[in-house]
């Protein structure tokens, strides 16, 4: 094929004698004229000659929605740096742009990937589409996901307890004199959201006898929805709200302050994950800490177990939280009349 | 190889037979079966055979330091979704842990990457390793650095202009009267600090007619050195200090504090990149932004430009940030006595 042999000698700035000599194995070319004449055709995107071929890529497609979120791009160090050290590399794939996640795992899928890991994917949503992981399942690829899922999709996860969240959350603002406690988590169709509520509900019906569905809000997870959230709750009168994210709660904040009130000294603040820069915001955020570490590392764990052949079982394993107390909390006001 | 074909056998959850039927291209196997063999073999690192290859893999590597400062997880961001949107997927590699970029470049030329995108990297530190890099133009691999890199160094490079967003700085400062600005960069080593120190003290020689080198501190990139930094400037008389990066605001903006003085109202603090978050901090930060969309898309287009063939020049090519004034500046204190 000389218009081949043209393109990787344009490439590799040698002569197509030159390539020609590498591709066949011939003597007489130096090794650094024989590694820029193998870059150019992994460049261009032609397959190495049989002989010629290093050993075969060991990679990983690791799924998330975003990195805006802090709690993504924590969890995505974690996943990369573990996955290194086993002699993978993680292939990123952010939902941001137009890409679905579906096209993600077909683009994963020609690239020959070993595995995928999933953070904060479709599989969370009970109502989004699940084909591509139908389609995972049949092909038997390795796959482990961070965090609730869906019932019918079964694959090994690691989760953040989040029933044991909302506990440490609820006994910690009790335990400040708080009895109007909201709650502002994701979409209807979110499992660890509904897991959430479920623990939430459970709580509040032991503690106050009656659970009050009044103080439920769902939104979108991001800084504007938890803001939308807090100002409904605000209106039915909580003073201490608990949030399903990070963002969620600085916008919840943010509610509070634009209704003219003060965070924590009138209403107090909870958030969820413990990303990054969370002792830098005003106030500091009081929030229960995802053990984002332990969570990557066994996740990365689990899938090179399934990698090298040892079944690994399609169980969820819980991690526990910690609530961190930082300034978004306070005792509750008294009760005015 | 009959240890291969139970190898595969066992990963596939199929007979050997079925195995052996599949690679040898025999009919009477279901296309499911036919895809989870093949994608054993993928799992397990073998080759598939030639004829049941699909197409190459178009990987380009991605290498940053950290994904704690959130800039880095933004670049990431950008260029994953601009990679993806041109049929390419993005390696993550973040330094994080025990590997070197050295041995990140080993991993990615041995997965026979398209390119790399370095950003944040040891070309930008003159006194670090950069053997690497010499390998990667020998080899002609396709590279883009974002950002300043030594002088050494030949690739195409996208740059915010460093210049600017310290005159930018700067003359918002002098604006709001201040007198002694100090400035808080990265390692003796580290160009862009260079560069903005060099901008820094050229403004200071124009304005204020002696240069202040008293009012300049270096250290390492982190809320840790930008606290310790900021309290060697506050004991020299600084009323306002320019950061370059937001964690090193965030810890002057904590020094300011732990010294028993108020933000902005006795000293004004400036950060670089403009990271998301940094309109939650305490208080909102001002801060110069980094073009990261336009950056990363430019990064990418090159990068993709080099391995369609089309020649991109080693040139760097600047980027205009812009100041977004928040809470962490103000009007300069009245001189005592």
């Amino acid at each position: 094929m000389p218009g081949k042999l043209a393109d990787v000698a344009r490439q590799a700035r040698v002569s197509e004698a030159t390539v020609s000599r590498v591709l066949n194995g011939k003597p007489g070319i130096s090794d650094a004229t024989r590694q820029a004449v193998l870059t150019a055709l992994d460049v261009i995107g032609y397959e190495r000659p049989t002989n010629l071929r290093s050993r075969k890529a060991r990679m990983v497609g690791l799924v998330v929605p975003e990195l805006a979120n802090p709690i993504f791009p924590a969890v995505a160090e974690v996943v990369a740096g573990a996955l290194a050290q086993r002699g993978f590399n993680a292939v990123l794939c952010t939902r941001t742009g137009t890409m679905s996640e579906a096209q993600y795992v077909e683009m994963l899928l020609e690239r020959q990937v070993s595995g995928m890991i999933f953070a904060g994917g479709q599989y969370a949503e009970a109502d989004a589409p699940h084909d591509h992981y139908t389609r995972l399942k049949q092909l038997r690829l390795p796959v482990v996901l961070v965090n609730a899922a869906a019932d019918r999709i079964d694959f090994p996860r690691v989760s953040t307890d989040d029933a044991v969240a909302m506990e440490q959350a609820y006994a910690h603002l009790t335990y400040l004199g708080h009895e109007r406690i909201g709650l502002i988590i994701g979409p209807l169709d979110h499992v660890p959201s509904l897991r959430k509520l479920h623990a939430f509900e459970q709580i509040a019906a032991r503690i106050a006898d009656a659970p009050d569905g009044q103080l439920v809000e769902r939104t979108r997870f991001s800084i504007e929805g938890g803001h939308a959230a807090a100002t409904k709750l605000l209106v039915r009168g909580a003073t201490a709200i608990v949030c399903a994210s990070d963002p969620l709660a600085l916008g919840a904040v943010r509610a509070v302050r634009r209704a003219g009130r003060r965070v924590p000294a009138d209403v107090s603040v909870v958030g969820y994950d413990d990303s990054v820069l969370m002792a830098c915001t005003d106030p500091p955020l009081t929030t229960v800490r995802q053990p984002i570490e332990a969570i990557g590392r066994a996740a990365v764990e689990m899938l090179v177990g399934q990698v090298e052949g040892s079944p690994v079982a399609d169980e969820e394993l819980f991690f526990e939280p910690e609530l961190v107390a930082r300034g978004s909390t306070g005792a509750a006001p008294v009760a005015q009349g």
